[in-house]
């Protein structure tokens, strides 16, 4: 299992993923599930995935490679340059969402047709997540048939994944205009409980926060197993929950001692 | 949808069930889902229903009737009376789940066989608790093929239907031997989060809180849609998340104006 979860605030973008893989219970094993598609100066774009590792790889490869001409010929050395079929290349991100869109559909069409052969199910998921020349940082998520949606201020995040557990906190807390750091919290909170309820989502995790004043550096940072920031969040956060829930008045129709 | 939770403490039981049903987005409706299925001195049964609503009342219309004989006869006037085939009957709340259990499959081959034919998915699923005599409140969840499970104090809640968005605060926060008051607010924080991410779980609440110490009646009540108790404590726990969050420190690589 995997859980990714993007945040796109009118301060930044904060992207997050877990690192655990399974293929059933008793193989479990640690891969970085966010990656960095292209780090340039005038680029920056990342991208989380979910869904099986070795589709998960495929699309990542062909990105990097750059995705064959249309029409299926795959003489890349003798296609023009100019056909823009690299995220490198991409004018805009929502250009480079649909190439990722597009990796995802061949992938399908070759990994996941050769596993659906066999009967294994076999998809991925994304998002998106990054920047190009002066524009804001933006955000989508490209589902495993390779269309997409972009993130927008009303519900300012996306997520790929275990979802359901990390949701409620972030349905309850996540606004557009809160500061960064307020928003990682969220973010840290909702992964701690879809790793308290789902063994597999796990840490160590990996993280990146884009700033939209182009003045402040993106931080990438990884919270490993015993991040000790992460556990006093942890831990801190079980504690005020039981402080609120005493604080909340008890139910008028029963005492203290039981039902009236 | 549908979300449905149980809880078992040392201080007794208590269901909670929301109202409604759809069959797509457009067609909404509330049934009840909290059922009473026997209600004497001596014992008091209740059954939370999850799934399909003519599985459910199939099942619910069996209970009540009482099963047919073992074998698959339906000559129930002519059987012995002390085949112990009704809830009245029955010994033990564990030959009671039995009984339940035995009634889904029933429902599964009659009722699902019919839906199954003309290729629609059927199934219900149902958490039954109550006590019989004088032994201590049990609880168990009883799964679409009729086997079940019971609530045990290491885990002390059970859930049916749309359970994941609320169970990360039962898992951080319930205890066995929390009072039952505590326990009712953190039952409805629960809803309050599947209901805010999930439009199939939705008020009326219907509810039971059964006390351990039978000098104390047990509690059934209905949280209507504007219920003021229900509304108070979501407004207060959505003001606590925010000062609980803003009282957790900052990241320590990241400062107020961004990273660091």
């Amino acid at each position: 299992m995997t859980y990714c979860l993007g945040m796109l605030l009118d301060a930044g973008l904060i992207m997050i993923a877990d690192t655990r893989t399974n293929a059933g219970v008793d193989n479990f094993s640690s891969f970085k599930k966010l990656h960095t598609l292209v780090d340039e100066p005038s680029r920056s774009i990342y991208a989380c995935t979910a869904g099986s590792l070795s589709m998960s790889q495929s699309v990542i490869g062909l990105l990097q490679e750059g995705l064959p001409p249309p029409g299926g010929g795959v003489d890349r050395e003798a296609s023009s340059p100019d056909l823009n079929r690299t995220l490198k290349d991409a004018a805009t991100m929502f250009r480079a969402a649909q190439l990722v869109g597009e990796a995802i559909q061949m992938a399908n069409a070759t990994v996941g047709q050769a596993l659906r052969a066999i009967n294994i199910d076999s998809w991925v998921s994304m998002l998106l997540g990054g920047r190009i020349g002066d524009g804001r940082p933006s955000l989508f998520l490209i589902y495993s048939a390779g269309n997409f949606i972009e993130c927008t201020p009303e519900v300012p995040f996306l997520q790929i994944g275990e979802t359901k557990y990390g949701k409620p906190i972030l349905d309850r807390g996540l606004s557009h205009s809160m500061p960064l750091h307020e928003a990682v919290k969220f973010g840290f909170l909702s992964f701690d409980s879809a790793m308290r309820s789902n063994l597999g989502v796990a840490r160590p995790l990996d993280m990146l926060v884009m700033p939209t004043h182009r003045t402040s550096p993106t931080l990438t940072r990884r919270i490993e197993q015993d991040d000790p920031y992460f556990d006093d969040l942890s831990d801190r956060w079980s504690r005020y929950l039981h402080q609120a829930t005493e604080n909340i008045p008890n139910p008028p129709w029963m005492d203290a001692a039981g039902p009236a």
